[in-house]
C-alpha cells in the first residue's frame, strides 16, 4: 500500500473521514467527517479563525449563503469562463475531460489539437471523438415555483425555468465581493483591512479523484485584504510570511515540504500582477494547497459594473478616495486536512511491531489526554480513574476515555488518532497519587502526580 | 416600527445580518452574516457544540457532505413527500401556495377545497385557477458530466440527465442515520449515545417569509440521540428537561417565552410516538424554535432496507442486539439567533432619549468589552487607551476599540451591538492606573484599576 492508502484506511478505521453516502454506495466526489474527523477540522477551523480574525484588529468576518443572485457569476466571469473541456466517445457514449486523457495540454485544449493525437476510449477502446463542449462546472438549480415539467413545458413555463436558475457557489471569494459595501457602509473600518470567510463551495468535477484533493463539495479559507492600490507589493509580501509562519508554526507542516511557485505571467489570471502557488509535498506528490493573488481591484470593478453602484473607499485621514486593490490568500480545509495527515503520519517499530502513529500538533490533535485503568477489571482502578479522567475532562474537555483490549492496545490506538498523552492509573496510584504519563511520539513513559497534571 | 422591523433595521446597520446577493438587488429567501453577525453565530455555535458535544461523554460529531446519494431521500420518502401544494393563476400565471391563499387549511388541502373558497388571485384579482400541483422543496441539480442540452437531447441523453440528479439536503438528519453504521463499526460507543451534526440545509420554501424565520437556506443543529427501545420515554423527558435549561440558562431565553406544545397524535409523523414542538415567543408572534421528536427506529430501519445492511447494535454487555430507537432534538440556528436578538432587545430612555440596547448574555455578546480614551485628540488618552486595549486583548481576544465621535455616542454604539462592558481611559488614568467601566445595562459607570480589570 502507498502512503496516502495507508493514510485513507487509518482514516476510515478510526473514523476521521468516511466516503459521503457510504451504506448507499457512496457519492462521487463527497466525503463525511466521522467523530474525530470533526474533531479535527474543528480544531483546524478554531485556529485558523483565531489566528486570522479574532486575535487581529484588521480582519473581519463574514458569512455568506451558498445561493447567491446569478448577476454575481456573470459579473465574476464564471458563467462564461468557468469550465472543463468535456470531450464524448461516439462510439459508447462515455464522457470524459479531454485534457486528461493526452499528456501535456491544459483546460484550452481544442478539438483539432485532441483529434490530432486520439488517444483511444478509456472505457471502450475506440477512436471515434465528438467535438470538445465546454462544461461549466457550476452546480445549477431551480430557485422558486418552478416544477421539473416546466422545462419541456409551454414557452412562458420555459422562460420561467430559465429564469429560476441560480448557481451554488464555486468559491466563498464572490459572497466577500458582494458584501465589500454594506461592511464598509457600516462598520468603516480602515484600509488595510480583510474580510475572512469559512465556507463550502461547489464543483461539478467530471473526475473528482485523489481522494479528498479534488471533490465535488469542499471547504474554503478566504481572505480578500483590501489595502491601498500603491502598497499591494509590500502588503503582499507581508501577508506571504504570515501565510507561510501560519502554515509551520499553527499547522505543523515542515517547512521543506512546502514549496513556492511565483506563478509566471503567462500562467497567470489576465488581471493578477503576481500569484504565488503554494505546494505542498502530498505523499502522491505535490499538489496546490493554496495561493495567493494579487487580484487589482479587478473584483470590486465587476460588483461596481453589474451593481451600478459606487465601491469607492473613503480614506479616513486623507479623505482620497479609490477602489480598494485586493490580496486573496485562499486555502482548501481538505487540502490542508490532507496535508496536516501526511505530515503526522508516521510508522516505526516499537516492540518487534509495526507502529502507525499520528504526529499533530497538541492544537490539531482531536483528544489532548487518554485516562485508562491499568487493568479494567479492578474497580478500584476503574474508579480511581474515572475520578482523574473527570478532573482532566473538567479542565481540558478534549479528554478521552478508554478501558478496551490491553493497555498496549490502548497505546496503539491513541497512537493512530494522535493523543499526545496517555493516562494510566496503576496500583502504585492507590498508594501515592502518582500516575503513568505515556508520550506518543517517545513512548517514554514518566511518573507525575495527579495535582501535577 | 414593530420591533420586528426595528431589529431588522438594527441587524443591517450595525453588520449583524445583510439581505443575501444585497448588491444585486439580493436573493429571495437568502440571508449573509456580516462582521457582528458572525461573530454572534460563531459564539452559538461555540456554546451549542461545546455543551453539547466535547463536554459530554456520550455525544459525537459528524459533518457530512450537503449532496448525498439520491437514495437518501427516496428511503426517508422526501422525494415522495416533501412538497408543498402549489397552485397557478390560469391568468396571470402567478404561483402561490394554496394553503396560505386560504385560511384554515395545511399543506394537504384538496383542489375541491381550494375551488370551493376560491379566492382572489393576489397578484391579478381574478378567479382562474389551475389545479394544485405538487411542489416538492429539495433543490434539485446535476452531479456530473451533464450538460444543459442534454435535457432536450436524444433519449440516451434524456436518461443520462435523469440518472445524474441529485438534491441538496433538505435536513442535516439524514447525514447522521447513513453514518450511523460507519460510526458504531468504528468508535463503538456504549448506548445510548448522540450523534450531533451543525450544518447547512436548503428547502425551496415557494414565499419566503418572516425574516430570518422561513428562509431558503438555513443551517441546523441535529442530534439523533440512540437508545434502547424500551428506554425512549425516560430518554425522551432527559433531554427535553436539559433542552430547556440550555435554552433559558445558555442561550438567554426567558422560560415565559418559551412554550411547549406536545404535539397531538393527529398531527405528529405516524412514525413518532411523541413530539413536542419548543414555540418562542417572537416580536410576530409564537413560531416554532425547535422540536424534539420520538422518531422510533423509522430513520434507521428505512436505511436498513434501503441499502441492504443491518442496523442493528449489539449492547456491550449482555450481547443483546437491537435496532436503536430516536429521539431528535433539532433546532434552526436562525430561529435561535432571531430568539436571542428578540430576548435581547430593548428600548429605554437615557438623558431624555430613547436608547436601543442588545442585553446579550456574556457567552453570545460579539465583544465583551469595548476600549476608549474619553477624547481622541489627546495623544497621552490615546498611548494608554492602546496600552489597556492590548493588554485586554491578549486576555480576551473579544475586545473592540472604538475613538469616534464623542464618548455619548460609543456607548450608544456599543449598547446596540451588545458590548456588556465599557472601558474609557481619561485624565484620572494617567495619575492613578484607574479607569472607569461601564455596564451596558445600567449604564452605571464605575472606577477599578487596570490591574483588576
Amino acid at each position: 500500500m502507498s502512503k496516502l492508502d495507508d493514510i485513507v484506511s487509518l482514516c476510515k478505521r478510526r473514523g476521521f473521514i468516511f466516503p459521503g453516502s457510504d451504506v448507499y454506495g457512496g457519492m462521487a466526489g463527497t466525503w463525511d467527517f466521522g467523530p474525530l474527523g470533526v474533531m479535527l477540522k474543528n480544531n483546524l477551523v478554531n485556529t485558523w479563525w483565531s489566528h486570522w480574525v479574532d486575535q487581529r484588529d484588521d480582519m473581519f468576518g463574514i458569512d455568506a449563503a451558498i445561493i447567491m443572485n446569478p448577476t454575481t457569476w456573470e459579473a465574476s466571469g464564471h458563467t462564461a469562463t468557468f469550465a472543463d473541456p468535456l470531450i464524448e466517445c461516439n462510439e459508447c457514449h462515455s464522457r470524459f475531460r479531454a485534457d486528461k486523457l493526452v499528456d501535456g495540454y491544459s483546460e484550452s485544449i481544442t478539438t483539432e489539437e485532441f483529434k490530432a493525437i486520439n488517444p483511444a476510449c478509456p472505457n471502450c477502446g475506440k477512436t471515434n471523438w465528438g467535438s470538445i463542449r465546454k462544461f461549466n462546472m457550476m452546480f445549477s438549480t431551480h430557485v422558486g415555483a418552478v416544477l421539473p415539467e416546466d422545462e419541456s413545458g409551454s414557452e412562458s413555463d420555459k422562460e420561467l425555468a430559465r429564469r429560476s436558475i441560480a448557481y451554488l457557489r464555486p468559491e466563498t471569494a464572490q459572497g466577500i465581493f458582494t458584501n465589500y459595501k454594506n461592511v464598509v457602509d457600516t462598520i468603516y473600518p480602515s484600509v488595510p483591512f480583510g474580510l475572512c470567510q469559512f465556507g463550502k463551495s461547489f464543483r461539478n468535477e467530471i473526475s473528482p479523484r485523489d481522494y479528498i484533493l479534488r471533490d465535488r463539495e469542499c471547504s474554503q479559507f478566504e481572505i480578500e485584504y483590501f489595502v491601498h492600490p500603491n502598497t499591494w507589493a509590500e502588503n503582499f509580501e507581508t501577508i506571504r510570511k504570515e501565510y507561510l509562519d501560519f502554515l509551520t508554526n499553527k499547522l505543523g507542516l515542515k517547512a521543506e515540504n512546502i514549496h513556492e511557485l511565483e506563478v509566471p505571467e503567462e500562467d497567470r489570471a489576465f488581471y493578477s500582477k503576481r500569484t504565488i502557488d503554494i505546494m505542498y509535498n502530498y505523499p502522491n506528490g505535490e499538489e496546490e494547497l493554496m495561493g495567493i493573488a494579487y487580484r487589482t481591484d479587478y473584483d470590486l470593478s465587476n460588483v461596481a459594473k453589474a451593481s451600478g453602484k459606487n465601491m469607492e473607499y473613503r480614506d479616513k485621514n486623507t479623505g482620497e478616495t479609490f477602489v480598494p486593490h485586493v490580496i486573496e490568500p485562499s486555502m482548501g480545509l481538505e487540502r490542508a486536512i490532507l496535508a496536516i495527515l501526511s505530515e503526522a503520519y508516521y510508522e516505526d517499530e516499537m516492540d518487534g511491531e509495526t507502529r502507525v502513529v499520528l504526529k499533530l500538533p497538541e492544537n490539531l490533535a482531536p483528544y489532548k489526554f487518554c485516562v485508562s485503568p491499568l487493568l479494567k477489571n479492578k474497580p478500584e482502578l476503574v474508579e480511581k480513574a474515572k475520578a482523574v479522567y473527570a478532573k482532566l475532562k473538567a479542565k481540558y474537555t478534549f479528554v478521552t476515555w478508554d478501558d478496551s483490549g490491553n493497555i498496549g492496545k490502548r497505546y496503539r490506538k491513541q497512537d493512530e488518532i494522535g493523543t499526545p498523552k496517555c493516562v494510566v492509573i496503576d496500583f502504585d496510584t492507590l498508594e501515592d497519587d502518582t500516575v503513568t504519563v505515556r508520550d506518543r511520539d517517545t513512548a517514554e513513559q514518566v511518573r507525575v502526580k495527579i495535582a501535577e497534571l
